[in-house]
C-alpha cells in the first residue's frame, strides 16, 4: 500500500531548463526524483501542478509523490529532501494526503504573479528575477488595461502553442491586481487555470499599453481575435512566478 | 585639468572578492577600473567610500575618480560603465563634483543594513542574500538590545582587527531601526561611521538576544570590556548592505 505525499516547493527557476524532466538537462523536477531516490533507495516519479518554462520562479508550486510503504514523518522528507536540494529549491511543507488527490488534476486555480523592475538602471538583486523595462510605465493606463482580462474568455490570442492545440481555451481570470512598490511593479494573476505562455502574452500586451506603445482597445481585439491578431507580444520568463496552487 | 566624477552603485556581493582591488582576484573596483580603462583608454584609479568585505551587497555604495580632460557628460559615463560592467554591479547615477569631494574623506556618515531570514525553511530568493536563522526571534528583545548601541561608544568591543588597530574606535550611531516583513528581519544602523565588521558583530549579539542565548545586559558588558568580552560572534557576510553614504 503506497501512500502519497504532497509537497509545497519553492525555486529560483534560473539555474534551471523549466520544471518537467528532460534527457540531458537539469530541470527542476529531475532534481527532485534525484533527491528521493537517494533517500528511499527506489525512483519516485514527482507530479507537478503544471510545468513552468526555463527560468520560471516559483514560490509555491504543488508537487505529489506515492512512497511506497515509507514511514518517515512529513517533517523528516522536508529535512531530508532540503539537505539534498540545490539551495536554489526549498520544500517547504509537505503531508500525507489521501489518494485522490492529484497535484494537477485537482487543481482549482492558479496565482501567478509577475514583477516589472521600471527604472532607467536595472538592479543586481532582480537580475534573472524581474523583466527590466527602463522606460516609465503608466499604472493607471495598466490598471485599465488588466482589468479587460477579468472575466470568462476564449484565451486563444493570448496563447501559445505546445505542440497539439488546448481542446479548450475558455479560462476564468477572478483577479489581475496591480501593485507598485518604488521601481518594482508587480501584477497577480488569479485564475481558474492558464493557457501556455497565457500569462507572459497578457503581461507583454500590459507592458505595451503602459509604455504607451498598445491601448486597452487592442486587448480586447486581440482577446476576438485569437491567434490572428496582429501584435503579440511575449514577456520574458524571468519576470514570472507560480505563487500558489489552489485545490 | 582632471575632472572629478562622483559614482553611486548598486552590487549584489555574493559573486565577488570583496570591494577592494586585489592581485588574481575578482573585485568590485578592479570590474570598475577596467570598464573605466576600457572607455577612457587609460588606467583610472576608483577611489570608494569603503571597503565592503566579500559577500557584502550595495544599495548605495559611492565612488570617485579622476578623469583627464574628459567630456562625457554623467549620463553618458552611466550608460557606457553599465554595458561593460557585470550585470551583479551597476552605476545609478554619476555627476562631476568639485576636486575637493573625496568620497572617502568626505563621508559624515553611513546607513548599513543586515536581513535575516527567520523562518525554518531558506528561502531560494535570499540564498547568499541574507542570514537564514531556522530558530524564532522575538523581535522586541531584539529592538531593547538594539538601543544598546544607540549614541557614542568606544565600540571595541564590536570590531575585528584589520592588521593595525584603529587610532580612534570610537564612534556615534544616531539610530537602530528594526523592522519585520514576514519571514524577513531588516536591521537598518545609522551611523558617523563604523570599525571592520562591527556591523556584523552587533548583529550577532542582537541575534543571540533574539534566540534567548544573550541578553541586553551581555551587550552593555561588551561595549565595556572591549576585546576581552568573553563571546563575539560575527553574523555572515551575505546578510550585510551598505545602503547609503551620507555627505
Amino acid at each position: 500500500m503506497s501512500r502519497r505525499l504532497k509537497l509545497i516547493i519553492t525555486y529560483d527557476g534560473a539555474p534551471f531548463a523549466g520544471w518537467q524532466s528532460q534527457t540531458h538537462s537539469n530541470t527542476i523536477q529531475d532534481q527532485l526524483e534525484r533527491a528521493f531516490e537517494r533517500i528511499s533507495g527506489r525512483h519516485v516519479r514527482v507530479h507537478g501542478a503544471g510545468r513552468t518554462d526555463a527560468g520560471v520562479h516559483a514560490l509555491g508550486q504543488c508537487a505529489h509523490v506515492d512512497l511506497a510503504n515509507d514511514r518517515l514523518s512529513p517533517a523528516h522528507w522536508t529535512r531530508a529532501l532540503n539537505a539534498l536540494l540545490p539551495p536554489a529549491i526549498r520544500v517547504l511543507r509537505c503531508r500525507y494526503v489521501p489518494n485522490q488527490f492529484h497535484a494537477r488534476f485537482s487543481a482549482k486555480g492558479k496565482i501567478y504573479r509577475y514583477r516589472i523592475w521600471s527604472a532607467p538602471v536595472a538592479s543586481p538583486f532582480e537580475y534573472k528575477r524581474a523583466w527590466h523595462i527602463p522606460t516609465l510605465l503608466d499604472l493607471e493606463l495598466l490598471k485599465a488595461a488588466a482589468r479587460e482580462f477579468v472575466g470568462t474568455h476564449d484565451f486563444t490570442g493570448f496563447a501559445a502553442n505546445r505542440g497539439r492545440p488546448e481542446s479548450n481555451t475558455v479560462r476564468t481570470i477572478h483577479s489581475v491586481r496591480v501593485h507598485r512598490n518604488g521601481p518594482c511593479v508587480r501584477i497577480d494573476f488569479d485564475g481558474d487555470g492558464f493557457l501556455y505562455k497565457m500569462v507572459r502574452l497578457m503581461v507583454g500586451s500590459l507592458a505595451d499599453c503602459a509604455s504607451g506603445k498598445g491601448d486597452v482597445e487592442q486587448i480586447a481585439q486581440q482577446l476576438v481575435a485569437g491567434r490572428s491578431a496582429s501584435r503579440r507580444f511575449t514577456a520574458p520568463a524571468e519576470g514570472l512566478i507560480l505563487v500558489r496552487v489552489r485545490y
